[in-house]
């Protein structure tokens, strides 16, 4: 059903969406962070002597042959509000006795799944990080090609006194550079641990709980933090990320899609064809960086909403997290990918 | 790529998404509107004599057999920014000579699309209409068996006096009678057609403009009114009804949510299981409600920042309404048939 | 405190503010409408036998020189979150005894706000519709002058094909007229009585509750329905209506600083003075409805979260839609105003 | 005209208000902030040579007794759309011959008010970190004398296992410590100095640019860098700071708001009164944060749509930041003053 979606769309995907990101995203990503969660978990507690070592190989052994039932994962979500009940479910009945019991000992489903989002946003941000040095470099580009050259300054929309092209290049730069340090800064706040058991007290596991949180924390290439579970300022921060990266494109996008109205100041390789009008060549990538930008505007918005987890978990909120952020992250992704490419079509700019 | 999103995601999709809206707005959905608009607009026009009639025919007979080449339309999408110049040279492509440049003849990209938008509106709409009476049906089914139990009033979070559960319904109820009023007004301003050729006037056409326009409204079965490619106000209010409504099943939510949680007001069967604790029965319906609620109350926000369009088409603010609107039907259909499961799942109200 | 806010700001207010409407909807008309809820109210009671008609005399002769205690309120509405107590507390000292208990009889706190709210809203609403049908007026006088005239339409900010200045006058006008009609529409569904007592069952009121009820809205004006207290969908219809209004005006504003950035198809009088550039004669104007376009936008989402009242009253979503109301009203009122302006500087369009 | 708006209303602003910020932010504090730009300019000019130090003694001695003509200040704003221009021009008259024309000198009306901005903001970021300060120390207070107790741990709205009041106020904590730590780092990116000239380029100072752009920026004590006027990251930074420092809040609200509606854990003094029920004690502050972050959460949005800046400066986003960014302010503080408030009226926790 997904294909209503635009960015999901049979057609529209190329124009909104983008492959590579989703599917660092999408399902088959994240049963595999679950499953590296809970391998790496019944290491980590064998190790510690939380859970029988025989345990811990034969749970190991069956989820590297695991395979998941998507329909009976379906119905149960409808019911559980969360995959991660029927996943342990068809997971320990893999695993098998005597060991099922051992199988996610100590741990509940936000553990899986914030953990597998982690899991996947490690993946998702070094991508984002290299194109947004794609669109930087190509930003240098212009600028080492056309920068000394002459352009009207306009401020509110009227012509004000000419400054050159790379004058305006460094107002589409600067946030760029500052995006991309913001994000280094982002990166280790964000690829945190979560591991707190039914309501965040790691109860089950005693005296072993913070070596098991490290263990597992070290094993999966994240930081180790106490459990967030209801604290979501982290997530929020990379929504923040992601909505000025694609408003700082944005700007670059209206900018461009002004300079070709006006004609004079910029020649673009490729436009869109009208379906009427034969003549015109749009200025496709620079609405697409307007609407996006906008777009991921309103859903930071949301994601801030989703800030407020009642108690030790909120269904509401957690579940509009899952609403906003992987189509933020999508349409970040498409649109550095979308503004590498309008910069690279920018065949004059100035005169 | 779909499945990264949550409503089109393989195990959520049966949470928060709706299989059956979903299909009535997808691709497939999407090209049937955009056939029979190119081809009702053929026959319209031989009708009118702007075009021949063996044209009309012979487009009619491609079309009937038409098969889309998806591929070639994800790429000329994302360069041209709309689906319909692709379409368009397929199509023509089918048609052949000498008729192929009678085909969309006097359109454009917007007509198609807007046009085609409507008609599926068209078909989603009765769909929305039948949910809201099931819930409203469903809730006055909770009025007749437990209205007249008491239940503690509670204003600000605490308690105030003994009201009746018929009370409480009472307010779950009402808006969604007046949103049902509300949808029987807003459907006839929102099913209209759109046409008005490539700068809205219809130039192609000359003085039979206005024929084959009510012409073409009449067989699509849509109010025949003058283009509005950008004037978006209709779909913005559609998209606040759409907000209206899950807002208001959203209150019935956090309502019921805050029932189960004191625990002593209500019973309902088939909550959803936790994977750390089996004692639990999560109210999973109503906390659903308030996401999807607090999901379309942000879209709505974002559809008004759509209406801006610039001059006779912006592709930025048109691309923003693609990226909203789609979900936001798809959270209400989800909204209203989760409300519904919930009031059904209510054994007990009131004590 | 308040002219930190723009609105409020003594030297923004002029730009983005409304005095007019804001004073339409400030203290003194808050205090007004309440002393008049308070004062209709004790008469209705009277009249129907539910208090005495001696009490009914006396609250009268008390509220018409009643003295509001402004710090007292300011202190207490900190502690209560509404001014209501602390005005009955003023109100019955003034009312002294022994008619003191008659006073508010019955009622509560919500009732006094929200009705409240709703005849400073009968006040507004006129205002707004006078002031559309200005600017719709001012637009019909520039298609009577220039509408003949050719301008280049423009799609995806391109040059497309000529129009005439009627037909771009027309996507300025079309959304205004139908904005007319559905707030025709809207006003008797807002413009309704509050009135259910402490947890919305009039429980002092016995048998007489409905005849009151119906007597006091009578009175005021107003509609006579049930209560609404945490039904709060037709607040948040107003607000989209305010939105898409500005929406609306916020196109029309676009366009012109469009035109203006092109400067050959349009002439405006009384540009805004650069404090650099003495040459420059800035659309003001047209940015502001921009700019308010945008802010209502984001408003209406707002205000569409707050429809989640739980239980009989939220001091949340209240607060919440106090603080997002008033805002979009003054908005819109000076978007409306500067539209007409705006319109009214246009001394030349097309060519 | 601004009692209209709850943060400047005479009630309500003791509720959602925060005097103390709103002076910092308000216009007095403005015209102080501007005259010291000024001021600060013309001296680091003369030193640079730019000007004559005859100027800038005249200069000097004329502000240091300017007085505003708020009355013209609030017509030309109407005008111009921005205070400079007026403020430019009595200013000058002020200066008198022959030394007016270096007022302002290389400078245009984005650096004033932007660089005003900023020095206001370095008066307004220590009160927050001071405030969040003390929310953090009450809460650190709290988990002293009740952190060991129990408290039973809830997720999905649904009693999960017992935890300790330590774990729960621990999630409370957290996202203010991670908060204070972000401020830190964000007040150095912010509190910088704008200053480019008419289109950015400081083409009135020559060779002297670098110099007195610094020696500005470190009279100011601002951080030096390239002008920004188009470049609005920083403020949506600030932007995110101010709604996840409210969310976090929030969600302390939220929880409190839950604790006290069940009653058994959490004993709070000096709760709202209502007008009707002498016997409730409403947690008013909590509903208040609540509020304030759905409040914020909006606006935040709403500020990552200004960022898009068309070309060197836009009238229409520059001015839809004026109408949000300043509310954000004060209702951080006074949800911050709320919190600290609210922490200290737990009487009991936990039990």
């Amino acid at each position: 059903m997904s294909e209503a979606i635009a960015f999901g769309h049979p057609w529209l995907a190329g124009l909104v969406g983008d492959a590579e990101v989703a599917a660092l995203l999408g399902p088959g990503a994240e049963l595999a962070a679950m499953l590296r969660f809970e391998l790496v978990l019944a290491a980590a507690e064998a190790d510690a002597g939380v859970i029988p070592g025989e345990a811990a190989l034969a749970i190991s052994n069956a989820l590297l042959r695991f395979r998941l039932d998507d329909a009976a994962m379906a119905r149960a979500t409808a019911r559980d509000g969360v995959v991660v009940p029927e996943f342990v479910r068809q997971a320990r009945a893999a695993v098998g006795e005597p060991h099922a019991r051992w199988f996610h000992f100590g741990a509940t489903s936000q553990d899986v799944i914030d953990s597998g989002l982690v899991l996947r946003l490690k993946a998702v941000l070094p991508v984002l990080a290299a194109r947004l040095a794609a669109v930087a470099a190509a930003l240098d580009g212009l600028d080492a090609r056309f920068g000394e050259r002459r352009l009207m300054g306009r401020t509110r929309m009227q012509a004000a006194i000419p400054i050159t092209v790379g004058a305006r290049v460094a107002s589409w730069r600067g946030p760029l550079a500052r995006q991309a340090a913001r994000l280094e800064r982002l990166a280790p706040e964000i690829l945190v641990v979560q591991f707190g058991g039914a309501a965040g007290t790691l109860e089950k596991l005693g005296d072993k709980a913070g070596a098991v949180r490290a263990a597992l924390a070290g094993a999966l290439g994240l930081g180790d933090v106490p459990q967030w579970q209801s604290q979501r300022d982290r997530i929020v921060e990379l929504g923040g990320w992601l909505a000025t990266t694609t408003g700082a494109l944005g700007k670059l996008g209206q900018d461009v899609a002004l300079l070709a109205q006006a004609g004079d100041e910029i020649a673009l390789s490729g436009g869109g064809a009208s379906s009427a009008m034969p003549h015109k060549a749009n200025p496709v990538g620079a609405e697409v960086l307007v609407a996006l930008a906008r777009f991921n505007a309103g859903q930071a918005g949301g994601l801030q909403q989703a800030m407020m987890h009642e108690q030790e978990r909120s269904g509401a909120a957690w579940t509009l997290e899952w609403l906003l952020l992987p189509p933020m992250l999508i349409a970040t992704a498409a649109a550095l990918a979308t503004a590498a490419r309008l910069a690279a079509s920018i065949e004059s700019l100035g005169g």
